[in-house]
């Protein structure tokens, strides 16, 4: 039996586990990557293991979050990413160098190697076949450290492309089409493989649109072959040698496949507030609009804006219509400025933004009050874009920049014949602002640059034989990471922060929290099904971390915040009787007299409610290895005892 | 006896008054402009007026300031002045155009016309021989309305400007060097003229710069001569036509004569936290730099920024340094990208922001904690930046460039020979940025935007016969009116909504007064020596305002904010004896029972401390113009009752 793309990869990496689905398997990780909205708390989880040099064949960190700098806090934390890959052997993409992907994409990525980011969008890189997989920011610290990186081994979807896209019909519209049939949960614990003779007529730009996105998908990553269409866009960046081919096995066996016929697609848009509410534009036509965005990590590459300046040549964006445009990359934004195409957006009044990723993640060019905003972005959720009730719309680049023309949603084949934009056979190649690591031998005399509101890692303990600790919360049903570590403009330069963004820990749901557990020294919180729902961020364990949390009471675990919990060394428990939880309430003290003992043995821990009287028999699911991290009282100090 | 260049103009504009210095007079305005962080309230005061079109020869209206758009307000404010314009005939200058001061210069500024905006730094027009002042949103208001436009007779001041710059000394230099002579209070009641050889050496950008930064002088305004060189300006934007000679007669009379020898001049720095705090580049050379920002309405000229991609070409900003590059208008953004400048800058390194007034108003890049940041802007005082232990030095952009390069302070000189950087014979002309407003028999069918953060302008009464209010703040001498009405960029956004705003109003103060103030309905300020100093936003009187304050009690005021209070219908007073400011406390019951009589007569106004029994006797200096307002309720009350 033959193997899929991904599980070659999987396979030539993997350290520890059985490649069977739903095993937890170990990978070594060959490359790295970090933004600075997560990378801060990355590199102070690393410093903390104490590892002098990173392991990894290449880790890179970037700065495109966080670039508004609207305090002191941003650039403090862009100088001490910048120390730090002095000293420890990181590469260093210094801020309006451009979005992590796309730039990664050009300069780092490598086919059939494994990278991991601290970033949902790390998947791009399976646009040059790479198993690029979004993590955690101490998975990501652990793996430069050297250790492996665990997933539970994914379940196999092919896509199998026929056909050739019609003109103006694009890469997005692939994805949406994609996530049209899979929807935002259909990639759950699977990997998306791209095969059929459709994948020949996609560049790799366009390729790394469609895995970028797959995220929205759900999926643990997504992948195109390495073929000579990749070589090719290689050579271009200079960089033949790091080209392998890489393809599926003719008898690898897909758990699912989907066909999508490109030549039948038309032009989409996910409407708000999810990327798979999916409808042809042919259907939106003709309503008035009030903004549109063009960049961001699924559509800003060199093919991309050469697209959008080819259709604003010579007009003018719509009265009604703001129009920004932020390029994907130096390289995409100095090309643009040679070949004169950035001189056509300026001149038809695009606004042109810093090459970053900008309003994609609420970092301004918010939407007007109900403003209805055409964005070439990966995500519409609701709030996202700094407007409560802004309507966002995910759309091409193509159907962005006539729709911004016309000042209404408008279908790009109205245009009539397409131009034949090409890749070029070189791309302009000046790595200036990436900074190299200082030598080994220097990196004695490298100062950390730690502003006032960088803090260190949340002091954390083994797990004590018993605790006993009072409930300093109690929550309902499908609670968001959002509702424990609220996110925003406010919010995000506190990262690096824990004391400080803690004072923000669930204060959506009770304004008191932060103050009341702190003032308890210990506590637990209790809650009901699907805990932890959302973004990954493994803030919305830290906070609680610092704050004094134990444990996790819950009916139910999402599977990444269950993850962070358990990387933090905090207990994630879940009762066996979910009726029992109404046998707990605020104020409540708990004691879990045989905790240690119970979770060491494999399990069920009692938990006594001491104001009662009652007994409560919660479980904790553990493979050997988060047991051993519990044990440990957490990740960090599991990889320092085990390294 | 001859006049100066202003006094020509004044004398052509004179609607009352004397000119005879120290007299307040009245000049009919020809052109106006807005910004949109004062534009939406001057645009709310317009609507309250009631006048369906703009009476003067031309209004624009520019979005430069609140351009980072972080949350819904900044475009609901783009929209609602846009609509605005669009209805009572005031020219739209979209975002993404540029900054109000470059884009007036380059396409509406005409020679001896008289311009108002409602910025500080509106006396950039007179580098083409405009008299240009900066004005209260109000004020603005009333000029569009039709209304005179009031200042105080100034003293005249002469320049004389004799030899010639040497290679990589700038314009920058020249104003920094006006700034050592007559320091940030020198300028206060007086125009500065320039004169003498050296102007002919002069371009009309260099010339801008200079009066731009005529704002820090704390002059009314600065004005140049209208000359050749203005000409071959104006022809070279495609408009000799609005081209005007003016010069000061030969025997025209000045209060006060500099004499500065441009042939003498060095690379100068405005340190930390002055512009007149001026030191030469040579004292600083070598000490090391965090951030270099090159742009504002000061420095972001075509040749500015041409001379900054010349020294950047080829080179990479060092390795420790940020720098931005903002340029000033869409006509130089699109130039430098149509000549290879713009590829340059952003090959060194360069973060290429939208043109707009960015970081200089502390919209973004705020740099690192004790950061040294060299910006090409016309302010550095403490806290602007956004970092509040920021150290910002103002230099030119020749500066600015070899220093991002360098990494250190760097004397521009030490490039040895200068690149001969004309202005082109052409400039780029493409107003579609710019949007007329609709023809009067379409005005009625234009729908005015209102966003859910745009509120009505406070409600206003006229002067009662008593009042009786209590004293709802004491404070002591120097308040500024950013204790008043705190500004940055969590509160700008309010400043369409007065009645959001006002719950800032005092809070660095005492946290309670917004509230207390709201609570008692009626109230009275008491306050020290220099009541109101700093910046002069209406704000700090329409806060008050809305929260009831009748009247204001010190030991004096400060020139602005006064006659913003007037304007507020807020009653101005002084203690006759200053010794009497301990005669009321917080909380005291007062009474001030024939105030309507007592201003009408120009008499003192008599003030019971009904909880002490006490009498204090105030004075309110008013003009008849002013007591007028005062009794009408306000400026706009008086205006309505006078159109």
């Amino acid at each position: 039996m033959g193997y899929t793309i991904a599980q070659k990869i999987i396979k030539e990496h993997l350290v520890c586990g059985e490649m069977v689905v739903g095993n937890d398997i170990g990978l070594r990780i060959d490359q790295t990557l970090t933004q600075d909205a997560t990378g801060t708390m990355a590199y102070i989880e690393y410093e903390a293991m104490g590892i002098p040099r990173v392991k990894t064949e290449k880790s890179v960190a970037y700065i495109d979050h966080n670039t508004l700098q609207t305090g002191f806090e941003n650039a403090d934390d862009h100088r001490f990413i910048q120390s730090v890959c002095k000293k420890h052997g990181i590469y260093f993409s210094r801020p309006g160098n451009g979005i992590c992907h796309q730039v990664h994409l050009e300069r780092f990525g490598k086919p059939g190697k494994t990278l991991i980011g601290s970033d949902s969008h790390t998947p791009t890189g399976g646009g040059i076949g790479m198993l690029a997989i979004g993590a955690g920011g101490l998975d990501v610290a652990v793996a430069m450290g050297g250790g492996a990186y665990y997933i539970t081994m994914p379940k196999m979807v092919r896509v199998n492309l026929t056909g050739k896209l019609s003109p103006w019909v694009s890469a997005k519209d692939i994805i949406l089409a994609v996530l049209r049939v899979m929807s935002v949960k259909g990639g759950v614990g699977k990997i998306v493989e791209y095969g059929g003779e459709g994948v020949k007529t996609l560049t790799v730009p366009e390729r790394a649109t469609i895995t970028n996105m797959g995220a929205e998908l759900g999926a643990t990553t997504s992948v195109f072959p390495s073929d000579e269409i990749t070589r090719e866009f290689l050579k271009a960046q200079g960089r033949e040698e790091d080209y392998t081919e890489l393809s599926a096995d003719a008898d690898a066996v897909y758990d699912e496949v989907i066909e999508i016929n490109l030549s039948e697609l038309e032009p989409l848009a996910a409407c708000p507030h999810s990327p798979d509410n999916v409808k042809p534009i042919s259907e939106l036509e003709g309503q008035k609009i009030d903004q549109v965005c063009i960049g961001s990590c699924t559509n800003s590459s060199y093919l991309d804006l050469m697209r959008v300046a080819h259709i604003l040549k010579g007009k003018t964006v719509a009265d009604g219509v703001s129009l920004a445009i932020a390029p994907g990359s130096k390289q995409v934004f100095n090309m643009l400025a040679m070949n004169g195409a950035l001189a056509d957006m300026i001149a038809a009044g695009a606004r042109i933004l810093e090459s970053a990723c900008g309003p994609c993640i609420g970092m301004g060019q918010s939407p007007n009050s109900k403003g209805i905003s055409l964005r070439t972005f990966n995500r519409n959720f609701e709030g996202r874009s700094g407007t409560a009730d802004g309507q966002i719309y995910l759309v091409s680049p193509e159907t962005a920049a006539v729709s911004a023309l016309a000042g209404v949603f408008t279908d790009p084949r109205k245009l009539g014949p397409a131009a034949e934009i090409e890749l070029p056979e070189k791309f302009l190649i000046n790595d200036n602002m990436v900074i190299a690591p200082a030598p080994v031998e220097e990196m004695d005399n490298v100062e950390i640059l730690r502003g006032p509101n960088i803090k260190e890692y949340p002091k954390t303990s083994p797990l004590t034989d018993s605790i006993e600790a009072s409930c300093s919360l109690k929550v309902g049903d499908n609670i968001t990471t959002d509702h424990i570590m609220p996110a925003g403009a406010k919010i995000l330069p506190l990262r690096s922060n824990i004391p400080a963004i803690s004072q923000h820990c669930f204060t959506v749901c009770d304004k008191e929290f932060p103050e009341r557990a702190k003032t308890l020294g210990k506590s637990i919180i209790v809650g009901g099904e699907n805990y932890g729902q959302g973004s990954s961020r493994e803030h919305a364990a830290l906070a609680p971390l610092f704050l004094g949390v134990k444990a996790v009471l819950v009916k139910s675990f999402a599977r990444i915040h269950k993850s962070n919990l358990i990387n933090a060394g905090i207990l994630p428990l879940t009762f066996q009787n979910p009726a029992d939880y109404d046998k707990i309430k605020l104020g409540d003290m708990l004691e879990l007299p045989n905790v240690k003992k119970e979770i060491a043995d494999g399990s069920a821990v009692t938990v006594v409610n001491k104001t009662t009287g009652e007994t409560v028999i919660a479980d904790c699911e553990l493979s050997d290895r988060t047991r051993a991290i519990i044990l440990a009282g957490g990740l960090l100090d599991y990889t320092k005892e085990n390294s």
